[in-house]
């Protein structure tokens, strides 16, 4: 099927979406669940061959994220079916004004219509995005990267029998077959076709979505998160907080990237640094990229690198942390603005004004005081999963739950009201 | 002054307007609106040397827009009044959550930053911008057409001096000298400095700006607004709806331009709707553009004209309906969705299975059954005065109020909590 094919049948299934009852939409997540877990060995095998092509061609950190395992099955269901136990977005009223002349005005939370998500190899996101665009009355496009298309056709084709077995359109569901740029590209100009579209991955991905894209876009994902640790932080929290948000996870988009030091404690504190992320570590030991001030405490140590220039804007994904001495909060945040991609920017302070002056200060979807980035996450926000973390002002920021994936209409009944 | 230091000039005055209490934004908008109507002698003399220069030049609708008497300049201070009454949107909290490991996140509504607004010779729109950008804690960036430069410049000045006398910045206001296409194209690529561009205009200012910004910008205010008169009418209502809707003010976005006649009564509602517009009207008589089933009806009379296939993608703006007869709900709605700008589009209908389906087809920022698209407007819908409406389904849909001039970022409070 061509892409201009399958859109085609999306832009279709529009209107069977956006009529879905509440109680179908939770039936067929509930169906979608199961049969995850019925097809367990077929999307294992699919995820075998997969995993067999991308080792070697990519890092360790990468083939974890394409890495199925029925434990993570299991846990992608369990994700569909807590979506399911979610309130329906669709169909709320969101504000009631009744005029003096008898107007009526209701605000009313509605479908999108068609999203499309761009996706890397994440398999995950595959069942993830489609229980959210279902649940909220949307028609999904789904386009993965190549080396997760296996996997994600086998998820898909479990979805699609759910979908027939509760006598539903399987076309509420699409996978985009043609996983080449020019089958994104294709996606990005589909004006007409899709009312969102939203990259799901690194800043290369990211930046050729904003670039080529005519149809709406939400720009999420690339964190290059800051942990600021200031002159009256509790060092020992400073360590904890910095060792989860670098090491619990580090292929994730809300994983720190950059530490940034306080000058008065920095040759006290960058030693304790190196012994919680290198020396004390068994596996999974940083490399640390030091800027001059920092180098000068640890360099010579083994994993501790001069920075360059650029290590300042990469998202790493990996155990690697830049590291960076400030005068002040004020420079910290200075630097956040000048470095951050706006999505997760954490302080570590003991001091109230300074953290007051911290938050105000960094613009970013999520600002923390003494708590480890790794938060920022749909779930631990309390929407069920997510669709992104959006890293931009309009129309929704930080996790994406339901609400974001829904756009709301007035509808106005009167008697012949005119003005 | 040149754009770009007047862009410098917004950025660096960003953090006041955050910071301004409510009680401080109240203050300044009565000062602001208390000076409007001490200026109306300064303001009426500028608005007379656009007038008479625009004489002429441009067609009687245009020049109403352009006209400003002490009264409509009274109306302004009230609308800046009236913003100074609603609540103050920023620093709103909007959801807590606490977590179980005692983490607390809090969701908080924020200004955007800087907000631009590019608009067409209605001098009003300065003050509304202004006030709306100033209570929600934006700093504004003006720019008014070339015809409208000396009325908004005289209201700038008065609103100016109204900030300066609280002792505020005056750069939280500022109106572009640049009235060229080049000025408005430097906004629309000035990233980094406006967070978000507002084009407030017709449909060539619209794409313009979609085609060009690199900027967020949000599209407002194209309104091809449609009124279909199904079989199951309230006939007479329907004259007086779409006489309100066509004729009450043609110059503004949420005047209708086309109506869509059921077949089954187009012989009979067509010569009322000609005695409505047309005979029985003394001036403001109304051009009819007919396709050629309404034109079978009425062609030959005065008035009366065949439509042209532009004629049903056109705000017309002026005392010119265009007409076609559809022979259901269905094809009507079908027609919108290929024509509508997806402001506003009405029903007239008794029935009432007819209306919920034109509800559920249309999507529409605004869907009327049974009154005028007239009252598409932030005052009316509860929301004071309003930044404009949008048609796009993003962030904002329908007039844009204080809350649609926010963004907001999560605050993440915790003691060391890790995940």
């Amino acid at each position: 099927m061509t892409v201009q094919q399958l859109l085609c049948g999306a832009v279709k299934a529009k209107a069977c979406a956006a009529r879905l009852s509440a109680a179908q939409k939770n039936a067929a997540l509930l169906a979608i669940a199961d049969e995850l877990e019925v097809d367990i060995p077929l999307i294992l095998k699919a995820n075998a061959a997969d995993m067999s092509e991308a080792d070697g061609a990519v890092s360790d950190v990468m083939l974890d994220r394409l890495r199925l395992t029925s434990d993570r099955i299991r846990a992608m269901a369990q994700g569909v079916r807590e979506v399911a136990a979610l309130p329906d977005p669709a169909g709320e009223v969101l504000q009631t004004i009744s005029r003096p002349d008898g107007l009526n005005i209701k605000k009313v939370a509605v479908p999108l219509g068609v999203v499309a998500i761009i996706y890397e190899s994440r398999p995950n996101v595959t069942s993830d995005a489609a229980a959210l665009c279902l649940k909220s009355g949307n028609v999904c496009v789904l386009r993965t990267g190549r080396q997760a298309y296996r996997s994600a056709l086998a998820i898909v084709d479990a979805m699609k029998k759910a979908l027939l077995h509760c006598g539903l359109n399987g076309e509420l569901i699409n996978l985009v077959q043609d996983s080449t740029r020019e089958g994104a590209k294709q996606l990005m100009t589909a004006e007409g076709y899709i009312d969102l579209l939203i990259p799901r991955g690194g800043a290369g991905l990211i930046a050729e979505c904003v670039k080529n894209a005519t149809v709406p876009v939400i720009q999420t994902g690339t964190g290059i998160c800051h942990i600021y640790v200031d002159s009256a932080a509790d060092q020992s929290m400073a360590l904890k907080i910095i060792e989860n948000a670098k090491c619990s996870r580090p292929s994730v988009c809300n994983a720190a990237e950059v530490c940034l030091v306080n000058a008065d404690i920095a040759r006290e504190f960058l030693p304790a640094l190196y012994a919680a992320l290198v020396s004390e570590r068994r596996s999974g030991k940083v490399e640390l990229r030091l800027d001059e001030p920092s180098y000068a405490v640890l360099g010579g140590r083994p994993y501790c690198v001069r920075a360059g220039e650029s290590d300042f804007d990469t998202e790493f994904l990996d155990y690697i942390l830049a590291v960076k001495v400030v005068e002040n909060v004020e420079r910290a945040a200075e630097h956040i603005a000048a470095h951050s991609t706006k999505h997760s920017d954490c302080i570590v302070t003991r001091d109230e004004a300074t953290a007051e002056k911290f938050i105000a200060m960094v613009d970013s979807a999520a600002v923390y005081v003494n708590a480890s980035t790794r938060f920022t996450d749909g779930g631990q926000f309390g929407l069920g999963c997510e669709m992104g973390i959006s890293t931009q002002k309009l129309h929704a920021r930080g996790p994406m739950g339901l609400r974001e994936l829904c756009t709301y209409k007035y509808i106005v009944r009167g008697e012949g009201n005119i003005r």
